[in-house]
C-alpha cells in the first residue's frame, strides 16, 4: 500500500512539473508571437505558469503561494525561458503545440482539481469550489493573454476547455462528498478532465456560439 | 416603524438583484459582440456582476464575498446567461440596453453606497471610502471590457459614470459623519448617484476632454 | 549621525514624492493618448502610481496600502491630473517624457528596493523578494498598459528596465544579507537600478529579442 502511496506521489509530482512547463511553453510562445522583448517572454511564461493558482490563492486568502513555498520551480520556469529564448524557433511552435497538448490537458485537471479540494478544505460551497478550480486551472491562460493583449483564447476559440474542468470539477465533489479515498478522488477528476479535453480535440468539438 | 424597514429591505433587496442582472447583462451583451463562446460570454457576465465587489473586498482584506456566502446569486446569473444564450439576439441588444439603464443606474447607487459603507465600518479615511465605493461600482464594467480586449467604456465614452458613483460616495460620508440613520444615508447616496447618472444621460452630458 | 539620517529621510520622501509625480504622469499621458475622458485619465495616472505598490501589498497581505496611511498622497495625485487636464497639452508630452526620466529611474529604483525591503522583513526567500521588488517597480505601468488597452511597454520595447530593477533588488538582497545598515543597502540598490537604467537610455541598449 505504502509502495501505491509512493508511486502515486511521484506520479503526481512529473504530471505537476509537466503541466507547469507546459503552461509555461504556452505562454512563453505567446509572449513570442507578441514580438515580446526577453523580460516580457519570461513575465508571460510566469504568468502563465503561476497566475492561476496566485488568483485562486488571492481570492481564498491562503499563503503562501505554490510558488513561495517551492522556490525551486521559480528557477526551472527561468531557465525554461532562457532555453526556450536560446533554442526555440518559430518553426518549432506548430510541433511543440502538439507536443504540449496531452502535459497541458493533464495539467488543467490537475489544477482544476487541486483548486478544488483546497476551496472544500475552507468548507466553501461546491459551486464555489468548482469556480475556485476553473480559476486555477484556466485564469493562467487569461493573464497570459490579456497581457498580451487579446481576447483570452479560452473564452473565444469555441473549443471546449474550462467546460472540461467544470465537469471534472463536479466529480471531485462528488467523490469528496461520498468520503471516496483523495487519491481516487483526484485520479477520477484529472480523468475526466483531461478526457473530455482529449476528446474535445480529437474530435473536434465546437461549443454552441452565440447566433446574431 | 418595522414595516417601514421590512419594505425598505425588501426595495433594497429588489435593486440589488435587479442591477446585478443588469450588469451581468451589460457584460453578457459585450461578449456576444465580441464574438466570445459560450464559456466566454458567462464569464463576462459574472465578471461584470461581480468583479467590482470581489476587488473591493480583495482591497479590504474582506470575506466572504458576496457570492460566497449567497451562492444563490450564481446560479441566479449562470441561468441568466444561459438564457440569454438561447433567447436573445443582436436585434434584441438596443432594446435591451435602453431596459438596463435604470437598473444599471440604481446598481451603481447601490453598489458604490455599498462599497463606501464597508470602508467606512473598517474606519477607513473619507477618501479612500469613497475610492472603494468607485472600485465596487465601476470595476466589474472595467474587467469586463479588459477581458473583451478594449479600453473601458468608463473610461472612454466621455459620460458621467463614475463621477456621479463619486459624487454620491461623498453624499454617503457626509451623512455618515453627522449620524444620519443608514437608510436614509443609503436611499440619498442612491437618489444622487442615480439621478445624476439619469440626468447626464437624458441631457446628453460630456465629461470635458483632453484638449489635444 | 543624527543630522546624516533626517537628510537621508528628506532626501528619500523628495525621490518618493518626485517618482510618484512621475509615474502618475506617465499615466496621465497615456491615457490622453488613447484620448480616454477626464475620469479615465485621473484612473490610469492612478494606477500608474499606485497599482505596483497595492498589487505587492496584495500578494504579501500586507495593509494597509501605502495610499491609505499617506491620504494626502492621493489628493496630490488628483490634484496633478487636474493640473495636467489644465495645462498639459500633447506638444509638451516630448519634453515632459524626457523630464520624467530621472525621477521614473530614481523610483523605479527606490519602489523596487522598497519591495525588497518588504519581502525580507517577512522572511520570504531572496528570489520571492527581487520578485516582489520588481512587482513594485513595473507593474503599475503594466496595469496602466493593460487598461489603455495595449501591451506593457515594459515587455515590449526591447529597453532595459525590468531587467536594471531586477540586478537592483539583488543588489539590496545581498547587501542585507550583509547586514549592512539599511541606508546603505537602499542607496547602493537605488544606484545600480537608476544607473543601469540611466546607462540603457544614454547608450540605447537593447535586450535580446526573440530570434523567429
Amino acid at each position: 500500500m505504502e509502495k501505491v502511496q509512493f508511486w502515486g506521489e511521484t506520479l503526481r509530482l512529473v504530471v505537476e512539473l509537466a503541466a507547469t512547463a507546459a503552461f509555461a511553453l504556452a505562454g512563453i510562445m505567446e509572449g513570442a508571437r507578441k514580438r515580446l522583448d526577453a523580460v516580457g517572454v519570461c513575465v508571460v511564461g510566469f504568468l502563465a505558469a503561476f497566475g492561476g493558482g496566485t488568483l485562486r490563492d488571492l481570492l481564498l486568502d491562503q499563503r503562501p503561494f505554490f510558488w513561495v513555498s517551492h522556490v525551486n520551480v521559480l528557477w526551472g520556469v527561468l531557465a525554461l525561458c532562457v532555453l526556450a529564448m536560446l533554442f526555440l524557433r518559430g518553426h518549432h511552435f506548430h510541433l511543440t503545440e502538439r507536443a504540449i497538448q496531452w502535459p497541458d490537458a493533464l495539467g488543467l485537471g490537475l489544477f482544476a482539481a487541486t483548486g478544488v479540494h483546497q476551496a472544500l478544505l475552507l468548507e466553501l460551497p461546491a459551486v464555489v469550489a468548482v469556480l475556485m478550480g476553473l480559476v486555477t486551472g484556466v485564469f493562467g491562460g487569461v493573464l497570459r493573454d490579456v497581457v498580451c493583449n487579446q481576447i483570452p483564447t479560452a473564452f473565444h476559440d469555441h473549443r471546449p476547455y474550462a467546460l472540461c474542468a467544470f465537469a471534472g470539477g463536479w466529480v471531485y465533489v462528488g467523490l469528496w462528498e461520498m468520503a471516496v479515498p483523495g487519491w481516487i478522488a483526484l485520479a477520477a477528476s484529472v480523468t475526466v478532465t483531461a478526457g473530455l479535453r482529449g476528446l474535445a480535440l480529437w474530435r473536434n468539438l465546437q461549443l454552441p456560439a452565440w447566433k446574431p
